[in-house]
Parts: structure tokens; C-alpha cells; sequence
């Protein structure tokens, strides 16, 4: 089914704001197996609200929008659809107690503005919002349904998920539609599409493949719909491992397991700990392995040394490599994660020292020169890696380079 | 004037992008005095492409639009322009070289495909990209202008700043646009609105203000537009003082200067060094100073210290200050900064330990406490937050909170 999703924002339009709703509905829409076909963000003017309404009512069965249901004078959307569907304005006394009862702890006395927004269109039914004031609004007509969400992002979650992806599936969807990922680092797109073209060319009409490229990463994912849940399963698990199978090493994890969270889950099964060296990418690596909840269970900390005197001092690394090799270098790589490991007194290590750029290359080691080096008990690992992207971008494509060559001394791969 | 916008993507649409080309363009146009007044977001379908360019066209002066320009099968855009406009596709050898120049260094090799990116409708003119290898494509046709741009959002950054705005101001805009950014910290919206309410009720029609609030921060946007750039520069100086006045020191910096750039060039004033201490943050703070080019002039290093043993080994702090106060206190975040100031022998030091959640909170010290500290060869001064909003923004918050102590310290506020 398809789906017309209308974003009500000035400032969406005017770059103020990211449109994070429009990506929350769409992946939720999505999951459900319905498709956004079209999306359209307009400014809260009652003109341009109705005259996308009648564009849309004429192509679509499903119009979803979000915004301008707050309780200022600038949120229109209510008086739009009365206007629109030529229906009344009513209070609704259902609507008020559930305001009163969400406001209860924050504000006792109730202002006129709350009572306001238990007042809607006759026409539309409330679809309950339990993280905010506004209620979602639907209205059905000539066998379409319209539904009316506030701007907040967690109430158009809550919505969305309590309320919309329910009735939309009770509605309109009669299949089943499962979704697989294949999480990879290290190939580009075009070499993993080498790989699986066989299968890829094959596969049926009701599975569909898509490339999800992220930061050096790709995600491939699956997507089968059909009405028989115990056939597409077991068909979508073949899949999966054969696809897994051609792309061996690369893939390092499935569904919602990011890079970071795999290092983790390698750690802890391992019973093992991690420390890291940083220079060029200043902490990102250890933030990314530090936004993951419950990182302290095995990794105990970093040494960023961003100045030869910390890398010797700190690092024990001998001033001799450094004035014989530089700091960008693979000995230096290879003494930084060595140095930490044992400072740090850590199964594992991770060591990173490049040219994050714009300034600081010369002509044999260009800016987005980057040296990684990754230490167990047993022995250290190092790659080299040409890389330029501008500073900000070199620094997180960096740090994944790095998450993937400790994940591969890890596992045992190199 | 108006530009209507057209972003072609079926990954947007999906919700597996997030729309930052839509937030970008809308805020250098309206940097530069034009509003988006909608946005359509559609997929790469030719017919959906072209009924939408005809229901632009009748409305709007400008539309631009982004992706579908790849080198791959699915990039649409090119044919689609040739086809609606009844234009031949022909091939540039201009463009061709400039690829080819791009291309040089990655592969000396051209492939088909490079070939084909050099192949343009034959009505429209190139916009030079100078960050990838498909172009920007600029179409008049009676009086308006439609420009196709791909959608890679650095490509797209690159030819809105050296093309597409430069070409909408000379052809378009009668009018100066001058903006002026007041960079604030630890002060929220509601009590700058309260602090400056005079001056905000008497600015002139032709100066708007705008609050644009991010991660503990607020930039105060002064917009004015007018003919006599003479009369609008003086009374837009004279606004920006005054606020500042009025806000004296939350006021970190102006227009494009962000905080951490803010703090390097404090640092640099000084000739002054700085070295950082992080537990619950995880390497973020450090990232948001390294991320500044040039950063090597003034910090020399970080401690991530997530174990207590990396505390008290190398930032010497007393084990009984961490048995007897715990991590998560004023006297362990003095004793961090202390201690990482001495170890990498610097004139400042920030310590930043707490709770990033979800889970380690106690009655006494719940999810969200955080602990500051911030030290100069003089003295150390702390400061308690307690703040909760998700592990991830947690971190993101309490660096900016860091950071905004060491500023005071520097400044000499505290």
C-alpha cells in the first residue's frame, strides 16, 4: 500500500530543523510494509495545507501528517481540517480528561490553552497520544483514511507505534513483512554486487535486496512479504546464510547490531578487556566503543596523545622510532598499541595515527594517511590506508577502519 | 523570493536516510534571503519526476533539486531533463576532462561509466562540481530556473556555496542579506527570550530574529535585509552588542565559530595548552576539540579513564578518594583534572566523570549526575549537573557542559 506522508514545518523548509519524523515514519511504514511514496513539506499556511490535501486525496488511500497540532495560535492544522471536510469544531470531554490526567504532575491548573486542545473537528476520531496534549486526529473519507499527528518526535513515535502502524495493518495489510540485515565493513558496494550478483538475479518477487552504504560500511538488507510467515522464513534464513557465505569475513554482524556493539559482544564472550591509542582520530574511536551501554564491562580506557611528548612519555614508545619513522608510521602505530595494551594491562588493543588533514601532509605521506595497528597477547597486526574526505569525515571513516581491523585480530581473521 | 525543492530518493522516502541535503539547502538560502516554500520528496521514477516538475513550473521561479545523478543505472535525472525538455543527450568534453582530472589520482583507469557522467541534456548548462564526477546541471526555460544537483550532501554543500547560490543572488536578488550569529551556553531559550524581550519588541521590520537552540546551546540569528547595505551594517552591529550586553557571558562567540573553535582560539590567545581527563563521556569531549583544524597547536592528550585503575594508575588519583567519595564525585573529578594536567604537563585541564545511563545509578547518585572539573596552574573549579536524556545525548550534553567550564575558566568568569 502507499502511503502520502505531508510534514508541516517552517522550520523543516527553512534548514532549522532536521526532519528526523519523515525518517521515523518511513522506516516504521516501511518495517510494516507499506511504502512512502510521496512526502511533501509545506509551510503551516491554511492555503497550502488544503491544497495539498486535494492533491493527495485524488492519488492516495493513505495520508499520514505531522505538525501544527500543538496549542499556539500558529498550529493550524486543527481549524484546516474543519474548514476542509466543512465540519464543526467540538469539544471532546473523553479527550479532556486524558489532558488533564497527562498534565496532572506538571501543571494543576489547567489554562485555556489546554482546554482548547480538547476541541477538534466533528469529523475526525481521536487517536490517543500518550506522550503529549495533541491528540492524533483521523479522519475517514470516500474510503481513504487521514491522519493528523503532532510535530514532536517521541509523540509521533508513540503515536505511530501504538496507534497508526496498528490500525493501518488491521486495515489495509494483508501480508507479512519480514525484514533481515547484513551488516558488512571493509568491501565497497560495488565489489559485494560482484559477489552475489547470482543470487541477487535470482531472487524471488516477493524478496527484495537493498544496499544501505554508511561510513565505509554497507548494510545489505532483506525484505519478503507474503501471507505465509512459515514459508518466507525459513526462505529468507537460506538466504541470508548464502549471501553470508559468498561475503565470508566481511560481514560482521546482522539486523541492529552496529560495529561497536559486535566488538563489545566479541569482548564479553571472550571474557577479554580493550584499551586504545589515539592521535589523529582524537577519542572517536573511543566514543564509538564507549556509546555502546554496558562498554565499561571490557574496555578500561584510552590514551589520546595528540603530542609526541604524551606518545613517548605516556606510550613508552623510544624517541628514536618517532624522529627515525614519525608519528605517522607503522613502527609508531605498532609501539602505540603495544604501549597501551600493557599500560592499560588489556587483552586487546587499538592504535590509530594518521593525517586527519587539512593541513600536515607532505608528499610521501599525503593528508588522509592513516596507520592502524591492533594488539593481542600474541602478536600486533598493522594496515595502512589512503583516505580523504575532508577532517570531520576522515576522523569517522578512521575510526571505523580501525573498529574493523581490531574485529578481524579478534576473530581471529588476520 | 521562492524556491521549491525537490529531493529524489527512494532511501529518504524509506527511512533509511536522513534528510540532511533538505536542512542544509534551506539554511544557506535562507542565509542568503530566499525561502523554501515546499519540498517534495519523491522517488527515482521518471513519470513521478516529470508530474512533479509540471506542477512545479507552473508555480515557482526556482526549483532545484537533488540526487539521481550517479553513475549507476538507477540515477534517472539526466534522462529524465533530456526527455521533459525534448533535449538530445550529448557528450561534454569539457566536463569529460574535468572528471577525468577528479578520477586521476583514484583511478587512472576510466571505466563505461565515467564516460557516461560526461553525457548532459543538450538544454542544460554545467555547474562545475568540484567534489565529485557528476555535475550540476542548470535548465532556464521561460524565465525560470531549474537546477538538478546529485545528492552525496558534501557534492551537494560544495555547489550550493561555489555555484548555486552565487548564481540565485546575481540573477535574483535585489535585496542584501546580512546575518549575524550570537553564540550562547548554559543558558536556555526561554530566559535569553526573557533577557532580551525589550529589544526583540522593537526591532524593525526589516531585521528578524530567529533562536536556533542545539545541544545545550542556543545561536541567536539576526537576519536584515535591505537596498542600502551602508544604513542595515551599522544598526546590525549595534543589535548584536546590545544583546550581547544583555547576555555578557553566555555569550561564547559569533556567526560561524563554534564552541570547541571557540576554546582553541582562546588557547591560542594565551599561548596556552590544554589536556583532557573523560570517563563518562567516553572520548567525546576530546572529539569535539580535535575536530577543529589546527588543533595540534594546543592540545596535547587525553586520558579516557573508564576503569578505576586507569584512574588512580595514571591520573594518580588516591584510592581512598575513589573508596571513600566513589567515581562519581566532586573530589574524583577534581583529583582527575588535577591529575591529567600534571601528567601531560599543561596550563589547563577539563575532567569530565558521571553516569551516561541507562543503567549504574544509585538513589543518591541517579542516572545523569555528572561531575565537572576544570583546572589552571591557579586553581580547579567543579560544577554538578544531573541531566538525562538518552546514554547518547547524555554524552553529547555533558561535553558541551565541559567545555562550557573550561571557557569560564579560561575567560576568567569562575
Amino acid at each position: 500500500m502507499d502511503v502520502a506522508l505531508v510534514v508541516i514545518g517552517n522550520e523543516v523548509l527553512s534548514g532549522e530543523t532536521l526532519d528526523t519524523n519523515g525518517k521515523l515514519i518511513g522506516t516504521l511504514l516501511a518495517d510494516a510494509g507499506f511504502v512512502v511514496k510521496t512526502k511533501i513539506t509545506i509551510p503551516d499556511i491554511a492555503g497550502e495545507i488544503k491544497n495539498t490535501l486535494t492533491q493527495l486525496l485524488a492519488n492516495y488511500d493513505i495520508i499520514l501528517m505531522t505538525g501544527g497540532l500543538g496549542p499556539t495560535n500558529d498550529d493550524v492544522t486543527r481549524n484546516v481540517l474543519a474548514d476542509y471536510f466543512n465540519s464543526e469544531l467540538v469539544f471532546d470531554p473523553v479527550l479532556f480528561d486524558h489532558i488533564k490526567e497527562l498534565l496532572k504532575h506538571r501543571h494543576p491548573n489547567l489554562t485555556i490553552m489546554n482546554e482548547q486542545q480538547a476541541i477538534i473537528p466533528k469529523c475526525a476520531s481521536v487517536l490517543k497520544n500518550n506522550f503529549g496534549t495533541a491528540p492524533g486526529l483521523l479522519v475517514r473519507t470516500e474510503g481513504k483514511i487521514l491522519i493528523a499527528m503532532p510535530g514532536v518526535p517521541y509523540e509521533v513515535k508513540g503515536l505511530m507505534e501504538e496507534q497508526v502502524i496498528p490500525l493501518l495493518i488491521k486495515e489495509f495489510s494483508r501480508f507479512k513483512v519480514i525484514n533481515r540485515n547484513i551488516r558488512l565493513v571493509g568491501l565497497p558496494e560495488s565489489m559485494i554486487a560482484g559477489k552475489i550478483k547470482e543470487i541477487e538475479d535470482s531472487l524471488p518477487v516477493h524478496i527484495k535486496l537493498a544496499y544501505l552504504p554508511h561510513m565505509g560500511q554497507v548494510k545489505l538488507r532483506l525484505t519478503a512479504m507474503g501471507i505465509d510467515e512459515k514459508r518466507i522464513l525459513p526462505e529468507l534464513d537460506a538466504l541470508v546464510s548464502n549471501i553470508s557465505a559468498l561475503l565470508a569475513d566481511y560481514v560482521y554482524g546482522y539486523d541492529d547490531e552496529e560495529l561497536p556493539a559486535t566488538i563489545g559482544r566479541m569482548l564479553k564472550e571472550g571474557n577479554s578487556s580493550l584499551s586504545i591509542a589515539e592521535s589523529c582520530t582524537g577519542g572517536y574511536i573511543s566514543h564509538l566503543i564507549t556509546s555502546i551501554p554496558g562498554s565499561s564491562e571490557y574496555f578500561k580506557g584510552s590514551i589520546i596523545s595528540y603530542a609526541n611528548e604524551v606518545k613517548s612519555k605516556l606510550l613508552s614508545i623510544d624517541k628514536s622510532i618517532l624522529s627515525t619513522y614519525g608519528a605517522v608510521s607503522e613502527e609508531t602505530a605498532q609501539a602505540m598499541s603495544e604501549g597501551v595494551r600493557k599500560l592499560m594491562n588489556t587483552d586487546y588493543s587499538l592504535a590509530a595515527t594518521g593525517i586527519a588533514g587539512p593541513d600536515g601532509g607532505t608528499e610521501f605521506k599525503p593528508v588522509g594517511t592513516l596507520w592502524l595497528a591492533a594488539s593481542s597477547s600474541e602478536k600486533t597486526i598493522t594496515k595502512r590506508i589512503v583516505f580523504y574526505r575532508g577532517r570531520l569525515q576522515n576522523i569517522q571513516f578512521f575510526s571505523t577502519f580501525g573498529l574493523d581491523l581490531l574485529r578481524r585480530l579478534i576473530k581471529g581473521l588476520e
